[in-house]
């Protein structure tokens, strides 16, 4: 029965790309036990091989589709890949309408592809520490490419495009908003920008425009791709496949992945960190008579919510 | 010169209800330093007085319009009224299109309504942190109602919406999705429910979708309002008015609203003092010669991210 297997055997089968094993991998991982960290601490010497591509963007933008025709791509190269979604919107993840639904029926019946999807709530352990297990997970049972797709909107989704070596943002022909948002540095700068639904008469405006903006980049930086595509029609996913490819070559070449995962790792550690001691505070203070007493001072403003907040990060014991 | 004027003085401006002092306040607040946080425990006894309400739901939906007409009756009705965007895509914050920048200039030129907006990057002391500080400034200075615009689908912005008394959802017909995440928890769950776009095919379809989801409710649950609106035409505005009114009214009479403001302070002052601890962290660890090594572990796969996590949470000095 799955719960008397021992990590050790779980690992083992996670390695071997069992993928009933790789599930309740991801599910321990998820709760946020210690089982899970268990298995993640047995399996991490096994990772750092797949290729992960963070897929962001506004909701509606097609990124499932268009993650739908890259691993079609990629599967005729021979390739296996992972799919994590946190976008809540995501057929992926669950939102579908049926017409998604069915154009991907065919990649959830492949067995060299495994798709796996997670609330933005509900991890109990943080998304962002969920989301880090799973792609391990993925990573260590041998998968060749993972898509980590996710909403290009909350700093959460954000934070998550922080475990990948490549961003590809997708937005919608004739979302001034997304692009304007693109300009304020709200979205992450991406790797290769893909304006989809090539066939809207506004594509190739917003193809300018987002151009226009890649062009105020200091002289000198990479320079970011932006392309055409129509998930549906198939148009430019070659071109875009390619682009990622070519920015994967790029930091291999430069060995500049091996600082950017450096930069990755820095950043998930610390949020680790805090997450965990925020969770040891919370478990702390369950019922703690100090710290509701100093809830009583706040409720009845004598103290300011931030001051109480530094004297219960100076002291850890609480109020 | 502002540089020079004492915390006290800024302070007895806001307090009057100087629009430019509240402006630089805020922005005092957002850099996260101690002159803000001095700022706010001078003014926080006199906060706790604003109707905060806050409007959530994905890019696109009519957020910003839906507000403007709101702001509208509430002038009508004699109220002062602030507005806090930290909505990427939003007008208020900047992502305008033309049209709503024209349709929002007669409440930008009101002097009983305060606009200000928040990118959710570029908050020095945390986005959450200085949202939370902007309302209790704008709060101080005397405004009726906030409202605190948001998107609807990221964590942090789902956790921005612990700062309000009411959380008014809108979505756009049509938008299945959002139906699917609103059924699946995804959207926390909100007082009051706005369509907009009225005159949209398929508005009457989305609102029996909704209030289908709402149905399943368990019984006895406080019965959340769903209601269709246009809110460039005005179509159901003055009943949404009136059902946040309601849900306000219901809240003041059961005594509610206390229990919900303490609730809401608990979150705010644990989600300060996590990331207080975390920018002591990063502000020790800078350069760290115990943390890089650790890194340099990680990074070498000898050590998982969650175990070397664990390590700096437990001892606060760092690897």
């Amino acid at each position: 029965m799955p719960a008397l297997m021992a990590p050790s055997e779980l690992a083992q089968r996670v390695l071997a790309g069992d993928r009933a094993a790789l599930a309740r991998a991801i599910t321990l991982a998820q709760d946020g036990g210690e089982s899970g960290r268990g298995l993640i601490r047995e399996l991490y010497p096994s990772t750092g091989r797949a290729n992960v591509i963070g897929v962001t963007g506004p909701p509606g933008a097609g990124k499932s589709t268009l993650i739908g025709a890259l691993i079609a791509r990629r599967r005729e190269a021979g390739s296996t890949v992972g799919v994590l979604s946190v976008d809540p919107t995501s057929p992926f993840s669950g939102g579908a309408v049926l017409g998604d639904r069915v154009r991907l029926a065919e990649h959830f019946l492949d067995p060299g592809v495994f798709i796996r999807s997670m609330a933005s709530r509900g991890a109990l352990g943080g998304l962002a520490a969920a989301a880090l297990g799973a792609l391990l997970l993925m990573d260590a049972a041998g998968f060749d490419v993972i898509f980590l797709e996710t909403v290009g909107v909350g700093q959460a989704e954000i934070d998550v495009v922080d475990h990948v070596d490549a961003v590809l943002l997708v937005l919608v022909p004739g979302s001034g908003d997304a692009v304007q948002a693109l300009k304020a540095g709200v979205m992450e700068i991406p790797d290769v920008i893909a304006i989809n639904k090539a066939d809207h008469p506004l594509a190739r405006v917003t193809l300018r425009e987002v151009r226009g903006v890649l062009a105020l980049a200091p002289p000198g930086s990479v320079e970011i791709p932006a392309l055409l595509t129509d998930a549906l029609g198939g148009e430019g996913v070659a071109e875009l496949d390619t682009a990622l490819e070519a920015h994967r070559a790029r930091l291999d070449a430069q060995g500049a992945l091996a600082a950017r995962r450096r930069r990755n790792l820095r950043n998930e550690v610390l949020a680790q960190a805090a997450a965990r001691w925020r969770a040891d505070l919370e478990e702390r203070l369950r019922g703690d008579a100090g710290f509701e007493a100093l809830l009583d001072e706040v409720a009845a403003r004598r103290l300011d919510p931030l001051s109480a907040a530094e004297r219960i990060s100076g002291q850890r014991d609480g109020a």
